[in-house]
């Protein structure tokens, strides 16, 4: 992780950086902040990324946070603002903003372009730094740290690898656990119970996970609803462990398919094929995303992305998808998730796949099969 | 909810309002964002709410968003941006800006005094709204919109009523499937799957639950420690259901206690039971503060405090703290969690409580037992 903040270099004119945004503070410090229970009432943001490119890298972050620091880059300076306290009147932004002055005064930076992530950095700090350096111009610079984030290095390989590999645990419990007669939330139950007791810790997780006639939704939260012989159930799952998500799709059907079924699981799952083989270095997304379109067209239009990339955000580029130009580059990694929906049922099946230097590599290990 | 947007008027010297904070958006307009999996890769915040008192009152929210305006009021006027598509590219901020500039527009508010979080309102729309119409003015409300929030509407009280039931379904789960050999991680697995069947669908939950040594450092996520005869076990339960929150705690031990272990439990009930005797209006918060923590003097002090406000935060005013001077008015709601930790446990008792006219009613249902 060393080299990640050095990145920050290949971005021009622009003296420092403040950067905000949950992802850009994992990318480039490896400190994660769970989002799982919504934002704290006992600070301003989870923290910030204060950088002097060569000279000087801070977070500025709240004490009550200093737990989260487990998996911080040693070379990053931690800067604590007293936050929340039994003993004394909560005051976290103020508090917050005299630590952030403390360093533009420290590192001479009073009258700096800084770049900046305009969508998550708050009024009050760039109120603040305007008030006290009017000189200081603030940059919008998150479309260069969104490119960044594309082409990952081998240790985020290795940690999107863990996070898929949670996946595979789900998709197998899937499995083993559906039965007619139990509802969608008794079974997401035993499948998140296996996820976690992989990972050792509660996760984060997003999941469609709906059984019957909401397969043909494509999704949607487990409820209620009790699972009845003959019902599809598609799971899709898309747990976040230590910053980084794994996602992965299945759909099994609970009994016997039809005919049409069993036919439109078969083209899911050859225009998954398809998608994988043609992902290699100097291909446009596009391309990949025309492929398993022109292959399902004889069942219907899917309305939606082909996939998309995958990391510190559950979605981001390279999205797969008709009008994407990007090339793809190896160690991008891409989730490639091509459905039919189709009268009362939904079928969607998807591998999260690693670029390599001549085509892909299969990160998810569970293979997809309709009859269980 | 219809008078709530009518509360604004109780803030002077302000011709408008921009709310960016989940809380406020649920509380004046009753929408909801789910932050379970944290912050979306489609938009820029989950809405906006543009009030002009008397005038107007609209929620500019991304279109993917808009199967999750159920609780929304409807006197609130829906103004959606296209976000995410699959055929175009994203460009969600400059489509949000769009919507605020032509409502700044069409309401004649080009040079008005904007009420404003300073916290979560984003640079990207402060510096649109600033180019676009340089004589508007922000001014920071945040600190009017707490105190607004600190007496609960009658609605608002049923939500929390719902939500502290499911603290008493996941209190009594913990009883009902404690067992030794069993980890941290499989009892919150079946009181989770309580919790979430009774909701009938899944819910954010900050949790506590340790057992054993853990219960001295007072909670923390449950993890893979199997727990055994003779532990407490610390069960800290805070579910949001539908933007509201409960929150009770319970300590039990599995087996039986040691005798110092039972009269401290019977010390921390004894605190619970004074401190919600004490509760009524025209007390101090730090008045309750002060009866529970003297009760419990004599076996050291817990370095927290003894309680907090509930409502869409999870932690709010009145803060039930030594310093503060808030008085107590009919509709508050206040958890009370006094706490004893020695040696190498902790027991810690919760109640929920709302303030009536002439004391308190409590809200969970639970009894708090050691053995079971």
């Amino acid at each position: 992780m060393k080299n990640r903040i050095e990145k920050l270099d290949r971005i021009k004119n622009v003296d420092a950086f403040l950067l905000t945004s949950s992802v850009s503070l994992k990318y480039l410090t490896g400190y994660f902040y769970n989002f799982e229970i919504g934002p704290s009432p006992f600070q301003l943001i989870p923290a910030a990324l204060f950088v002097v490119p060569s000279h000087y890298s801070g977070l500025i972050i709240a004490d009550n946070e200093s737990d989260q620091l487990a998996h911080l880059d040693p070379q990053i300076k931690v800067n604590p603002y007293a936050s929340y306290s039994y003993e004394k009147p909560l005051d976290y932004s103020a508090r917050f903003c005299i630590k952030l002055l403390e360093l533009v005064a420290q590192t001479g930076m009073g009258s700096a372009r800084i770049g900046v992530e305009a969508d998550s950095l708050p009024y009050s700090i760039c109120e603040s730094l305007s008030l006290n350096y009017p000189d200081i111009e603030l940059v919008d610079i998150s479309a260069d740290l969104i490119k960044m984030r594309m082409v990952k290095d081998d240790d985020e390989l290795s940690l999107i690898r863990v996070a898929t590999h949670l996946c595979d645990v789900g998709q197998e419990a899937v499995i083993k656990y559906a039965k007619p007669g139990m509802t969608e939330l008794d079974l997401f139950k035993m499948v998140r119970g296996d996820m976690e007791m992989e990972a050792g810790k509660r996760i984060p997780m997003m999941t469609d996970l709906v059984a019957g006639l909401r397969t043909f939704e494509g999704g949607g939260n487990p409820l209620k609803y009790k699972i009845a012989s003959g019902d599809l159930i598609l799971s899709d799952l898309t747990p976040c462990l230590n910053g980084y998500w794994g996602d992965t799709c299945s759909t099994i059907v609970i009994g016997k398919p039809t005919l049409q079924q069993q036919d439109h699981f078969n083209l899911v799952k050859e225009a998954l094929e398809i998608g994988v083989n043609a992902i290699k270095p100097g291909v446009q997304a596009k391309v990949i995303d025309q492929v398993m379109r022109k292959h399902l067209s004889s069942a219907g239009q899917y309305g939606h992305h082909s996939g998309h990339g995958v990391g510190i955000a559950y979605h981001e580029e390279p999205r797969i998808v008709p009008y994407n130009d990007i090339v793809l580059e190896p160690n991008m990694v891409i989730a490639l998730e091509p459905a039919i929906y189709h009268d009362n049922y939904g079928i969607r099946l998807e591998h999260i796949v690693a670029v390599t230097q001549n085509g892909c590599e299969i990160l998810s290990q569970f293979k997809h099969r309709f009859e269980i």
